[in-house]
């Protein structure tokens, strides 16, 4: 069996949870084959493991619980996602959101005074992504003098058990657009946000290494940090991915048990 | 008084109709005071006249409905609208078009084949801007090997009596960025649909004014053709156009009736 130079001197796994350790959907989603058996296998070997995710349907505790409900052995802690992230910033710098969110986040925001918005936060909002609701969070920034936009993540479209979704990213576009502004993105591929999760799961970028489906969101993202990314071929995975004129993983493998097998072998 | 280089030697006029003859509104609008007048005294001076509107939430004989129970003296003749400009470009290439428009501007589309879409026809959609039919309109685009999107208009935001709208150039960035495509756009301010729409004044482009509130649509796409442009202080303007990077009008005027005062002056 021919050596993988990219699974050398592993000590710490950063993955991303959507299309690699299962896919979501509205029934609660479907675990990807052989993900929880993965992860299993990095705790037992002693790797160092953080999820970083840019959900934001859901608070962290939700969503966790969710995961344990599919059979994967995860706790809040090991969890790096954008709310909390964007809360900090928020009190860092004085900003009042108008939150265009999931229902579900809004609890991650209870500490936030949101009184006479300065800012918008927009998240994976999905159904709250009505007519009304743009309309609302277009308004409040074309009125403030100094538009602050602010997105949890960028990301194109992601795959559900029903079909592909517009994901946060395009909103994002089409507020930017209406307002002659550029969003600032907390989340993947924001390189603040990668230093976080690292921080987190305490190892350096050059022992660590980035599993995700997403080619910009998670290998660009990675990589800009000076980690190893692989791109699994599972969740929004498309063979196009494979000539993206920008960003090349370090390497492809079928999916994250198959990533997994690859660096235990190498320890 | 003082002479308006600028007013000289006009022999037809385009109009914008939105924020320019009328606010409009879930109510039907509200003329804005002195055009319908102004109209008048266009028509009765001799010089020609055409509306240049990406109006695309009705059919041109309903448009023209609203606009001549509003006051305004204009036949379906008179009007160059997205729309038709579309259906010529769909039977050229042989595209078939899934709409996402108003409910109002489907019946333009009747002679249009549209089983098995090989391209995606985007209006200002309005309320028919669900999150469901963003995501089909997705699906559909991310499916084809070639997306074909084609978006009538590139408008940013408008202006209703109840306040700012997001128009279907965000929709339209939204589109282009989770499809990596980029939208052809038909209407203003495409230089193929001035053309159109000054062959339809029947005047050249030197002898033409155009007159509106949008300083991209209106201003730049009708000075990229040649012809003179006048922003007006109505509808979505705004102080800060003055300040626009790129476009300058050949002059602001107050409203549409100070515009036509000032021609007809220099005839």
């Amino acid at each position: 069996m021919a050596s993988c130079t990219w699974a050398r001197a592993v000590r710490g796994l950063l993955l991303d949870v959507s299309g690699v350790l299962y896919d979501s959907g509205a029934d609660g989603g479907v675990p990807i084959a052989g993900s929880a058996e993965a992860l299993r296998r990095i705790k037992a070997a002693g790797l160092k493991l953080q999820l970083c995710t840019n959900e934001t349907q859901a608070t962290r505790e939700n969503f966790v619980r969710k995961l344990r409900a599919l059979g994967f052995d995860i706790s809040v802690a090991e969890v790096t996602a954008p709310a909390p992230a964007a809360c900090r910033l928020l009190k860092e710098r004085g900003l009042r959101p108008h939150l265009l969110v999931h229902d579900d986040l809004i609890p991650e925001f209870a500490e936030v005074d949101k009184t006479n918005p300065n800012c918008v936060v927009l998240g994976d909002a999905a159904e709250n992504f009505t007519y009304a609701n743009l309309n609302e969070a277009f308004r409040l920034l074309i009125g403030m003098e100094k538009p602050v936009l602010i997105s949890l993540g960028k990301g194109r479209y992601y795959k559900e058990t029903d079909g592909l979704k517009l994901d946060v990213g395009a909103y994002m576009k089409a507020l930017e657009y209406a307002c002659d502004v550029q969003a600032e993105v907390v989340g993947k591929p924001a390189k603040r946000f990668f230093e976080s999760a690292l921080a987190e799961l305490g190892v350096p970028p050059e022992q660590a290494i980035m599993i995700g489906d997403d080619i910009v969101s998670d290998v660009g993202g990675a990589q800009q940090c000076g980690m190893r990314a692989l791109q699994v071929r599972t969740g929004k995975y498309r063979p196009s991915d494979e000539n993206h004129p920008e960003v090349k993983p370090d390497a492809y493998v079928n999916n994250l048990a198959e990533a997994v097998d690859i660096i235990l072998r190498h320890l």
